[in-house]
């Protein structure tokens, strides 16, 4: 029988052996006390496995309370596997088996679900990103570099047509793809069929009028019954995009989304931190974004090159690679370049990822550039075919007018983090 | 107009005014270039506004990594307040509004959302708890005294009839309450709809006979259509109860069932203590338990007190507190108290929260008592009468002879956690 492997990185004060054994036990057949009903037959089809234990460097203090005053919190990478016919190809009960109650347990200081090897099995249950990057690209027509994109700023407060004249200015100035900030669903001045009905108008007026339709995430995330209404409204406005906050909406509201399979799926997924910020705790961007491409989702952030946030660059540049990585033969997801970003990243972010098959965000890096907006994705398009060519920033610079100007602007402005 | 205010933790090596603007500035109308679009008019409409600031002890290291090597680490309680018209009734945006990216901003080297003050506005738009306390206790007759609830052990691998048989002895034994492990929903050799049948055969036989229905919470957990297709089919089957692994589905399809309405939601927190173990990351259940009342879960799970999970006492006496305070007028939810529970934590359970509105669970507690599960059951009873009247365990056991074998079964077991 098929059996899922997943990769934890665990902190333990006690025997790492045992507390491998606890944690498989917690997570399939055991309990705290031996009961009748834990058979052998039982235990030899269902209880969780220790596939492997692999000892890292000690640490002297633990990194989450709950047992405090050991000498030595032992450190390891285990691998533990559950038979398929457990939770078959439930993807709830699945989290809730190879995370759920583990980062409680009295036994580990620190506990990151680091990986999943998914079986071939699920290829037959979960379809997918319906779009990924192919459909992605073949909507906007661009191809053989990033999809250029922004998101409507301020995060909230513009009037539907407030927006739809961004839009426009937008469109005009040659952009792909803009997406609603995820804290703009419906707000009081500006109510989601409203702001579809004002942004899909200049769209589908540029289209006409240029063949190029700009893709446009509207942020559908809300209770379910809502979501779908609206969903069928971008539809009949002519949308080709819709944007769900997944860790907000959870993952049922967003695969029932995603199973319509008339829009690609652009996956925002803030409150992300909360999840892996801390090194032994929570999730890693490895085993999240297979939950995610199971799940449907054809857009998935995965921050930028010396972003605004916390995030590591290496760290970044493993999230790009694990979404590159096909799963189950496919699973093409198109990853999200976003946060702090204004071309000037174009460079590194080639150099250590070989790829173009990226959703390239810029707020501040296209509005404020100094010949506006039309400059702004200039200059992005300009920093990525420098990035192509193997150009430094300079290099770039010294070639493109446009970009020249980003590099004066927002070259110092990065260093706003640093103060 | 309305404003919703959101108390946070915050751990900053910056100056904590200006990293408590930038967090209402990221999560509002903020950006981090300079743009035209966010006039005043704008800001003072749908601007996050700094409330209070509250500086607490610092620290010299930083809780979380992002920003390391500043000589002290400021710590503070902020309050931020948001205008009701961002985000409306809309629950998910909500969530993206008070946590979001926040968990990534490189200001903060912790952040934990600590409470939210809910504007009674929300009371016209989220129903809550269908059933509630009230409910909970009509359903299943209980009054003036704790619902006595069991899990089905071995968590996974009991088939349909193994699982019927159990309950039946339960049932016999007095029991009042069980439910499905998180880990089983539909296993190979149990799928939900031959559990139901049989389990409820069971249950309806016995409360034909005797007047005494069990409600016995099935683990719905799955994609939307499924929970929808198991709820229908659990009502057809005389079911009173529905458990959903909260964090494993998500917002808005545990809303979507509760939203049905025909039947009380047990809702399982697995997945809890990667929101909230680091005392510096995640929420605290003080804001987590009013999210989930507005979603409209009927039974909460808030651990026990001497658990078998990292969890201190106080935590869970503050949870359970947390979950009695009216909200809105109402809202109520039964608290789930489980976790390495016999019994022997009913005194002190009772001793500082003074109440017997919980759902009590015992796992091994009950099938491993010495005289049987009825004997489980019984000194279970027994230790919460003894627990009103005010006595200690000893003088407990020295009335009551089943509790006094769980004394002396279980009062040593507890201590397995220490080696």
């Amino acid at each position: 029988m098929e059996r899922i492997i997943a990769t934890y990185f665990i902190e333990t004060p006690f025997d790492v052996e045992k507390a491998a054994q606890v944690l498989a036990g917690e997570q399939s057949s055991g309990t705290f006390v031996a009961i009748p009903g834990e058979t052998e037959a039982l235990k030899e089809r269902f209880a969780a496995k220790v596939e492997s234990i692999n000892l890292l460097e000690p640490a002297y203090h633990p990194s989450l309370p709950g047992a405090e005053g050991y000498p030595v919190y032992h450190r390891a990478e285990l691998k533990i596997s559950w038979s398929i016919e457990n939770f078959g190809y439930n993807l709830p009960v699945m989290i809730s088996t190879l995370q759920g109650n583990l980062y409680e347990l009295t036994q580990f200081t620190g506990l990151k679900l680091m990986d999943i090897d998914i079986p071939n099995s699920f290829a037959q249950h979960f379809v997918g990103p319906r779009f990924g990057i192919e459909g992605c690209r073949n909507l906007t027509h661009v191809y053989k570099r990033p999809l250029i994109g922004t998101i409507i700023k301020p995060s909230i407060g513009l009037s539907p047509d407030d927006t739809a004249a961004l839009v426009k200015t937008l469109a005009e100035a040659g952009i792909d793809f803009i997406k609603d900030d995820e804290l703009q669903s419906a707000s009081a001045n500006s109510s989601f069929e409203a702001r579809v009905d004002a942004v899909m108008e200049v769209i589908n007026r540029h289209a006409d009028a240029t063949g190029k339709k700009v893709m446009y995430a509207f942020n559908l995330s809300n209770e379910i019954d809502s979501m779908l209404r609206r969903y069928e409204y971008l539809i009949e406005a002519g949308g080709t995009c819709a944007m769900v906050s997944i860790n907000s909406v959870g993952l049922a509201g967003t695969k029932k989304i995603c199973d319509q399979g008339v829009l690609p799926i652009h996956a925002h997924r803030n409150g992300w931190g909360m999840m892996t910020r801390h090194p032994l705790l929570g999730i890693d961007f490895r085993a999240y974004q297979k939950l995610w491409r199971l799940v449907g989702v054809d857009q998935l952030h995965v921050n930028g090159i010396q972003n605004k946030f916390w995030e590591s660059d290496d760290s970044v540049v493993r999230s790009i690679e694990a979404c590159r990585q096909p799963m189950l033969g496919g699973y093409e997801v198109l990853p999200v370049v976003s946060s702090g970003q204004w071309g000037g990243q174009a460079p590194e972010t080639y150099r250590r990822t070989q790829t173009v098959d990226l959703l390239y965000m810029a707020g501040g890096g296209i509005m404020a550039h100094p010949d506006g907006p039309k400059g702004g994705v200039i200059a992005l398009n300009q920093a990525w075919e420098g990035a192509v060519k193997g150009l430094s920033i300079q290099q770039t610079a010294a070639l493109y007018p446009e970009f020249a100007k980003s590099v004066a602007k927002f070259g110092k402005s990065l260093s706003f983090m640093s103060n």
